[in-house]
């Protein structure tokens, strides 16, 4: 119980459903004095908009983030931050015709045994919708970390199997799908438009940088930074694996490959993806997603409704194809969630450890 | 600071560096009226020992453990659990060499930065040897959840990139490497025997699965189950990748394809890996995790010193060749430790909710 | 940092300004299947309201309380359940001369000292209007413990120093003051006015009494029913003294006069106020908390503004004479959500913990 | 469940009970570089050490500390510092006799109640024995805060309703009683011998202050310094009320007394005991506990045994008469914990708010 709150120091606290009044959060323990504003979690929010992308819904939702408290005069006052988005052109008609089944890749049948009810307009809290709240507390801790120097960029790295190069990241907020290199995106178009037709979807990776981290962050044993990010982009819906630096692929290497050596300008390679010990090391941080297809697909499916009966199902209704690339942001927001709170654990010991004379 | 604690209800704090007098721990939140006793801990202790296989030192740890409270007359009392073990045959001598430098893939320039100062003996607190008390730890979660019929087992997948299959994985604890079937030892004791003659070091996948985990598990949004899990296996040592069910495969296949039908008797399939929306489903519960080769490896490395300085470093002293298997018993361990705690968070529902009439 | 969430498991994290956009709060960990409507917590806001006593100011706040989400056809899902209660008829231009001014008694020289700066128009988030957040989070947990059989009152016991009796506690809510006693409220009623004339303010002590907690709620060490309960209390602006059953006076008693006896039927006195070890009885619970008098008063003040120049102040504008009554609503809201965690954090004791054969 | 861990970044959790193999502890969260041996927390420990007055027993405990991790040359490494006390001379056999009964003003009922089953023996988990692992936390804390020029002291202002005068706090430690005025220790040393002769046992009041502490602790608005103070005391067993500054005396002050005016050199008086708004205000903090007497009396009682039948008991054994003067280096010791992690919480806020220009 009581899964809702993400963070020890800078804290984010979520609440909404898909089609309930609103969605929407508490950022409890931002540093006072940094400077924010609607506009800046409103850039933030409109990243996850439908309709940027042929792999998107036209369900317009116009977000518009509200600010209630926390921010006097443009700038926070280190009380906690209160937001809300109203929900808007909500078709919960769509969803009766479901109420008595269980999706298949859903949360549906889980959410029932877990809580005996539950609410099945457009998945409830099991929905996307959720996400826009993480993406308003990831603006907010986004402004603190530039504040510190740190920048973070996420980008797709795959799409239905098709992977793109690294090129310009930088710029891959501007671009279809989030892409890092201009040159895949007439491929992934074609793709999900293929995918589209035939009523299926499909999957992808994500990854998320960050340049500036400064070395320290990270709570041994098991606030590790890798774990504590490893925690925040699966618990994002659709996300089925993490990977730092290397990851998977660092089980078939040798040690000889893995090691990253040092020189006299600092790590000559970046295999450990920006981490040591669980601490980061300053390099550049490098964390990915696998992404599972979005499970609703208007081809036929076999499932069961509450009373164990089976039913052939074909959902109606309008679904993305691909959870990216709204899931963009979503992982960005998740990372700079989890770097802002480990600045502040580090801040008692940047601010009282006594380093013995001679050390760094 | 302060990471040291794992869980939200049943809870381990652990304590102790390789070098120090002890390492141990603090298991609380453990109900009351649960059998356990020094024995049951030793078990599974006893298997991340080393020299059970080529892979491993000969270093004779010979932990025991020491129960200081929490039991009485054989039975958990509901108050915390002290365990302790005692630190043996330590040859600090062996670091005394390494002390000003920064060994390549190792937490020392990390531990560093965040701290100012570290135990450079053995690695201190970032040693494998802090996962004793994990294991310990765990064992408790163990019984727990055994005497609420949920079985654990845990199995190498891969080995320098080797595969093995899941023919017998029940019967994995008794080989060495804990290998699922019985046909790949001799593969990888020669690929052990290969890598370890030529002063490098191996990596691998370890898959841990549960059985008997009943639906409902799990704390959306942010403490669902596969997020928990992905936060305790990435927290240990040398683990780079975490994935769930399909895992990263999943970002390759349709929404047909990974998406688990229903039907009367249950679940089709299991590309979820146990969970939907972040809540344990019934199905078997699947996770594996990436291992990264061993960094301590006798081949020559570029590195430098505390004062930045370029040294040439060849790490003598005795070192397995790869984590696998001793980190096997640790990420079973941690497996437990997260659904012991989802249990316990669980019973406020399981004891309170009220279904509404008519429901499952 | 991030103090802003209350409890473990049933846990309530608030926003807001005096003067902000709105007040609300997110209530996380309520088992499902509860009923609650937002007339349920409309009638606990409406006991906070101002005018309901000579003490309170003629402010008309006429809170309106919004569920925003974790309610679904009159249950609740076990899904958060954000709240919000926007701020009407504020005067900030009141506080005008004030904001270069610490306020003698207020938070405004440590707010600054904390944060660098605060929202100065009307306390900010010091201002008592935080506690309708607080309220609106009690008046769900008691609705959960009504589901369990457990009921609390409040009422005033001592107002400027003079008390009353507790002759019918259970009607106090009906009364001006929450007068348990309704023979106090003409002298009371006289000594408020006599007050308000002279500008000058009155504290007092409150109870809270709850019925039906069954015996084994409170996690030792630390975690103890009264540590929480003490906790609770002294959060509330204004509480300065909080004590349990016999309280104070146990300093002075005998042990065997303090010791409460056992027979067949239960306990023979209830001097221990219903826990013992942290633990509660089964007794019914009694806790008290010791008012000081509000700080804003209309008599001339000494201070400092933020340059430390000397200044004499008097405060203009509307205040309450005394925080009782508008306390009382606010500081059972406090005991109800540490009774909800309580329940819930024995939850896992209660469903696995298993009893020896022939124990209780 | 599991509330066996005290503080948020610098956390105590604690183990042990009274005829166990040992109490003890371990603290995470310390910032690195802190010069503290076992001689420091020695001190402290033998502070509580029975038979410095004549108010405790002869059991001659003779706590040995041992340091298990986290120090290192010296210094505080950052890691989690174990912390072992071995019990000694524990005479189980005087408990056989009550093994069934429940003792009045003990926890015996409630433990059983809570747990279904529990460790009679002294107490167990119950007992004051487990406050040594409080003393050995509080004792690192102490150093940590002695490092940023905060002292603490703790002296008895009433034993059995006999008042001292505040006349050389400073120097309570050296006295027997922890009296903070010499002139009182003759005539509580009659008063202890009275009652002691006569079976029965005393209660009192404790303070402890703080001078030193820097404006600016404490988290609104749960979190506020002085909830967590009052936390922190009440959860000492045998406290049953918690005051601040004025305390209870102040529900009876006017706003004009009780409201503390500045003047150009600071507070000009200091009834709020250094908190305002729940935020220290660089005057001296000052807490009060009132301390019940000890349950366990040489006087025959009424109760019943497990089996509900009425019982007549005569307890036996060795029982100090009050729970002062042992209790005084414990009250001390939670403050410490308390202002240590505060500090901490607060870290962030120091090195990463960004004042507006022209303030504070």
């Amino acid at each position: 119980m009581s899964g809702n709150t993400f963070g020890r120091i800078f804290r984010l606290t979520t609440f909404g459903e898909s089609h309930g009044p609103a969605v929407g959060g508490i950022v409890d323990g931002c540093p006072a004095g940094i400077q924010i504003c609607e506009a800046d979690i409103q850039k933030e929010l409109d990243k996850r908009k439908p309709g940027s992308s042929p792999a998107s819904t036209q369900r317009s939702e116009g977000d518009r983030i509200e600010i209630l408290s926390g921010v006097f005069d443009g700038l926070t006052t280190g009380t906690p931050i209160g937001l809300l988005i109203r929900n808007r052109d909500q078709r919960s008609t769509d969803y009766e015709q479901m109420k008595n089944l269980y999706r298949p890749g859903h949360a549906d049948f889980t959410y029932e045994a877990k809580y005996g009810l539950y609410d099945y307009r457009g998945g409830g809290r099991a929905s996307a919708r959720e996400t826009a709240s993480r993406v308003a507390g990831g603006a907010i801790a986004q402004q603190f970390l530039l504040d510190q120097g740190i920048r973070l960029s996420a980008y797709t790295l795959e799409l239905g199997g098709m992977e793109a190069e690294r090129i310009s990241p930088e710029k891959a907020e501007n671009t279809a799908y989030f892409a890092p290199d201009q040159s895949v995106v007439q491929m992934w178009d074609k793709k999900i438009n293929e995918v589209k037709s035939s009523g299926d979807s499909l999957g992808g990776v994500v990854e998320v940088s960050a340049r500036g981290v400064p070395a320290g962050l990270g709570e041994p044993v098991f606030d590790k930074l890798d774990a504590r990010l490893a925690s925040a982009l699966m618990g994002v819906g659709a996300v089925k694996a993490v990977e730092i630096g290397a990851g998977k692929e660092a089980a078939e290497l040798l040690g000889s490959q893995n090691n990253d050596p040092l020189g006299k300008s600092g790590f000559l390679q970046n295999r450990s993806g920006g981490t040591l010990g669980g601490i980061s090391s300053g390099q550049p941080l490098l964390v990915r997603a696998a992404v599972k297809p979005i499970p609703s697909i208007s081809l036929r499916q076999q499932t069961v409704d509450r009373q164990g009966r089976e039913v052939s199902l074909k959902i109606a209704g309008r679904h993305d194809v691909s959870a990216i690339p709204r899931i963009v942001p979503v992982l960005k927001a998740m990372v700079a969630l989890v770097l802002a709170d480990m600045l502040l654990l580090q801040a008692g010991n940047s601010l009282y450890s006594r380093r013995p004379p001679g050390s760094g």
